[in-house]
């Protein structure tokens, strides 16, 4: 039976350092891991160079949203699998969902809308046909995936 | 004429280690921000002991929920206004907005989901009655403000 | 009897946040502490625009050493007060000694090299000035100083 | 002709993320990454059960002494190689030097030392035999190194 195209998945190892007094991780650095995710996905999911968007094409690509329902907590040597699905593309902006599980438990899910934005007018720019294009094309097989498939 | 209660809020400056290469706070750090305000006004609003709450009543406060619209960049050098407004208690929960502005402009808006649980049992447990009086008065007093209201 | 002049030195307090789950500090947020002193000793010791001179004067001023000893743990609900010292100005970099106490009780002691650099050429660059007349004067009032004094 | 032992190291990817407004790894990072190194020594190169050590054994390996030489700035995209070097091993502490380089380039070069305490008496506590015993054969190792030949 045919594999289907599989989504932009990164593991994660929760470190000491990500963890608070209480044993769990501080909630930020699961922030940080789903920006590192994505950052990931640019460079090794679409084959964008995103230094050369960020400093050369002068673009940034912020958070204008995110959140995330923290469900089951995660602990120091546990190791999380971090699922990328790109949601939704508008001219300037992208929508993610985020699943972070441990094999088939689902410990978390968020979400984060980022624009483009032009560093030079501060303003949102449209998608680059070079990054649409790809990034289109990735949504397109994200559709083609129940959610509850992700952890599988 | 008589002020009324006022929201607890706290200033918090905008640090070139919060900022990112396109020079605007990368965003994990609000919710840090998010935390830090929220353990202010646990010691400073309602004059809980945060700390013995966690390591001597066993009692730990994660976080099941955050979320945030990102809506104007902050820079370095900014101050921002971070304004707590107490939506909702449950039985062992308890949901907040904040409001972080300059001046009279809204810079980004969130929510946070807090849980109380036992360290020891791993469950969730009910607010303890000190507590909860306290939370229920600043609730209570939050009802009174639009949330229009907070900046000013 | 006259006050002579004072360190400059910022209170800052531990959070939950800056904790792993042994309970205390992690290491590396004493450093970022360390940085957040030296901001403000420019902005609010010095009066000089720490934005202006990264932003719009082009200068960088990375950290070529840094370095510290942790004699003392700190807790979440501890309150530091961290004291600058500048111990020398080269012709394009400054050293400082930080000391971290509680009271009389010295808890951490390090330094810091921080370099002057031209944004645009990535070469070390004279400190301008303006830059210098503060930063010797406030060398000159260093010397007055026995490091024993600081905590007191 | 037999390769001789390896020097423990990990390959590091500079993040947007890591970054500061100056486009350079903001320092205190760097002594965030040392630690993941030192973690991941731990539990892959001497198979020790970091989390059973902290959490179980109630060991806390709490860093008594950190220092870094930043001797070339690195930038969003590079890839540091880190390597560990266990200098001196006493009664109830480590001394480690680490290497981050990119290929034979020395980026930055620093120094950790790790006490072992005991989280219920608060004090310092001799290695147990187990790691003893792991942490020497690698200090052994180590010795038969010239500190210039790590980067090759």
């Amino acid at each position: 039976m045919a594999t289907g195209p599989r989504a932009f998945s990164r593991d994660m190892k929760i470190r000491f350092s990500h963890c608070d007094p209480a044993g769990i991780v501080y909630f930020p650095n699961f922030f940080d891991m789903f920006n590192a995710l994505l950052e990931d996905w640019y460079t090794d999911g679409l084959g964008i160079d995103y230094e050369r968007q960020v400093l050369i094409d002068r673009h940034s690509f912020p958070i204008v949203h995110a959140d995330c329902d923290f469900r089951i907590p995660s602990r120091m040597g546990d190791t999380l699998t971090m699922t990328l699905l790109l949601d939704g593309v508008g001219s300037s902006s992208m929508r993610f969902t985020i699943v972070g599980h441990v094999g088939p438990q689902e410990r978390l899910r968020g979400h984060l809308v980022v624009a483009l934005v032009s560093r030079d007018t501060g303003k949102s720019a449209p998608l680059p046909d070079a990054l649409r294009s790809k990034v289109e094309r990735y949504a397109a097989e994200c559709r083609g995936w129940s959610l509850e498939q992700v952890p599988a």
